[in-house]
């Protein structure tokens, strides 16, 4: 299992447009077999910054989340509301452990 | 609903001490009345670096979890193995929405 943050920044003009695109991918991720977690977080102090978390039973369901075509569509849909680029950090999960409570 | 994501930079020597701390804390965090999560995760590049991402369905029940004894006794636990000052940040949810999905 592991979670990878990723870190969005997005142009103020387009962050409702964002927020509606990114609802849409979290619909679908969820349903990916593998996916355990899919929040989507605003930053409280600054409504530019976004978080994806995202938590998956294996490096190799993780991976096949940007083969999707949900991922791909939200990846060419968002890409032009980016203020930088994305940035993804990845952690392995020490609590819980259990996968069911996930 | 809230996260807070708390980024703790453990010194070397003590990353197996600290999470023995955090992995008691966690379980007493979970039996809190309003939280939702309370993940605890290490980077996978960097092992001294962890970060714990707290969900309640408040603000209330969030500032609740910092006057319980688990709390307080994780605090003291692990103040002399802290490399540098933690971090909160504070996120609001935008997916999921329904708190039966958290």
């Amino acid at each position: 299992m592991q979670v990878t943050f990723v870190y969005v920044h997005v142009k103020k003009a387009h962050i409702q447009e964002f927020i509606e695109a990114t609802q849409e991918n979290h619909v679908e991720s969820v349903k990916e077999p593998g996916n355990l977690r899919f929040d989507v977080l605003q930053n409280a102090d600054d409504f530019t910054k976004f978080v994806i978390y995202e938590a998956y039973d294996s490096g190799t369901t993780a991976a096949a989340h940007k083969q999707t075509a949900h991922y791909l569509k939200w990846r060419e849909t968002v890409a032009d509301w980016m203020a930088e680029p994305r940035k993804g950090i990845t952690y392995q999960i020490i609590c819980p452990r259990e996968k069911s409570k996930w």
